[in-house]
């Protein structure tokens, strides 16, 4: 198999969008409807040993991630929300226990954001647990954030602080103590919060232009809306939004938390670019991380990066 | 864990549907829109050594059957296409020659059906393949058919021939000599036809009540429709309709034709109930294979029946 965004460009050719739908290639697909709102749509998988360690992960914790990374998806294109799918494949070893405390936590971060579960598939598995979510959410016409919008001069902004979810699983992978910053870290990453409210306001600005979710970490997430925008972005890093958590885990540790905040994934945090005479106006709490420019490189602290993020197929 | 039909009433004990919306246990879920129309919904999970083994399956057939099993499901309420969203989950080992079949069988199907892919996801697994296939269709508000809506009196009918692709299976799994007849029994298995149009057709008669596909097999399915509508149904096994390729299969083999046209699933063919007076003005090629009864019964031939559908979990 090619790389995963190889395998997309693919499909894309194989599979032209029909007129008036923005369909593969941003965080939802946009389906325009008769009476002045949009539809949008977004499907994810996640399949055990891949996307996920059964022993390594609660079930409660991940019902909560498999809906909240895809109410991400709602946020990041500025929706509100509709409803969800849920198809679930698990083995018959697997006790009913888990199930039960998996749909809980689907269901506690369902309604935290205000999606309703509306319908799913389940199946058995010869072994490994697979979950695929599918979020509906609409949209006023127009009114949605693609990652195609930026413009150079933009500023570059992300909701909340960075990096905390990945610490948060080195912490789990290296089984460092559970003292309590390491707690939170943990719990930034086994149940993080989809900024649905924030997109939604986001979306209400016409300053914002291009947003997304930062799901496989900044430096590999900014590339979507730089080759979907063909524009280049400057960050800065002694501007990334750092919490106290993660800095004096880091210090504990002898990491970096640059490393985290720049390639860790899964903080589920807005990416946005935003025209700076609006900035003064937005109603969301954010951090100016960088600017967007007219090249098409992605630069970081003035030097060209290199592709850091997560990847599948490798 | 339990049975599938368990579990799915734990979901719907934890998920109640909000007001206005059919939710879980039907084909599709039915969403309002603002504008007389209805959105439907449904999502399909195939995994690898349960729903499929990957040397039994060309990757053609398997993409046309993944796509057109999900396809079926928006025939079942009569509605038509939207769009469908693909998640596929592939072993790094697994050659992009697979990958780039299965999309052509996807393909195809979808353009014969009119449901264009809108977006997806693409993962890697560690060793078993799994699709997703989440489908989108509309209906003009009040008028898709659901498994509810079964009335006493009413005739049981069904459309194509049953047990075609459950025989073309037992060709494949038994290693049968590929005769034409055998081919095009196979052809049915691998390349099941939807019937969309038909299902538009039917969804348009006020006299057609009750509907849905077949994809578990008849005597499976037509339960769902006695559980929702609170019915019963009786069934003459000697109005089945039976194509001369599955006759002709099972006397060149010994087997019992009848047992494949009850129990065998992914005909893809559609299951509705009609009202007597309506039956002469439907303009759709089907069968009368039984009656519903005012009882909560399955009768075939007279006798009650036991389940005997494909079943998960087990």
């Amino acid at each position: 198999m090619k790389g995963e965004f190889d395998f997309i460009r693919d499909i894309k050719s194989l599979f032209p969008s029909p007129d008036g739908v923005c369909g593969i290639g941003d965080d939802c697909a946009v389906i325009p409807q008769r009476d002045g709102m949009e539809t949008l749509v977004s499907t994810d998988m996640m399949m055990e040993g891949v996307h996920f360690l059964k022993d390594d992960i609660p079930a409660y914790a991940l019902g909560w991630k498999s809906a909240a990374a895809s109410f991400s998806d709602i946020a990041a294109m500025g929706g509100t929300p509709v409803g969800s799918f849920l198809a679930l494949s698990v083995s018959a070893s697997v006790p009913e226990s888990w199930a039960a405390e998996f749909l809980r936590g689907y269901r506690d971060v369902s309604e935290l954001c205000g999606f309703p579960l509306l319908g799913g598939d389940t199946t058995s598995s010869p072994d490994r647990i697979c979950v695929c979510v599918t979020v509906l959410g609409k949209s006023a016409s127009g009114l949605c954030r693609k990652r195609s919008d930026a413009l150079p001069g933009d500023l570059v902004c992300v909701t909340g602080t960075l990096g905390d979810s990945a610490a948060g699983l080195e912490a789990i992978l290296k089984g460092f103590a559970r003292t309590d910053e390491v707690q939170r870290l943990i719990g930034r990453h086994y149940l993080p919060r989809p900024r649905i409210s924030e997109g939604g306001i986001l979306a209400s600005c016409p300053g914002v232009h291009a947003m997304m979710d930062i799901s496989d970490g900044l430096a590999s997430d900014v590339r979507h809306i730089m080759e979907e925008s063909g524009i280049g972005v400057s960050v800065d890093t002694g501007k990334l939004p750092l919490s106290d958590d993660l800095l004096s885990f880091c210090r504990s540790h002898g990491l970096d938390p640059l490393h985290f905040a720049l390639s860790g994934g899964e903080d589920y945090e807005l990416l946005f670019t935003v025209d700076p005479s609006a900035l003064d106006g937005l109603e969301v709490p954010c951090t100016v991380i960088g600017v967007v420019t007219s090249g098409r490189t992605l630069l970081v602290d003035g030097k060209e990066a290199s592709c850091t993020g997560f990847r599948h197929f490798e």
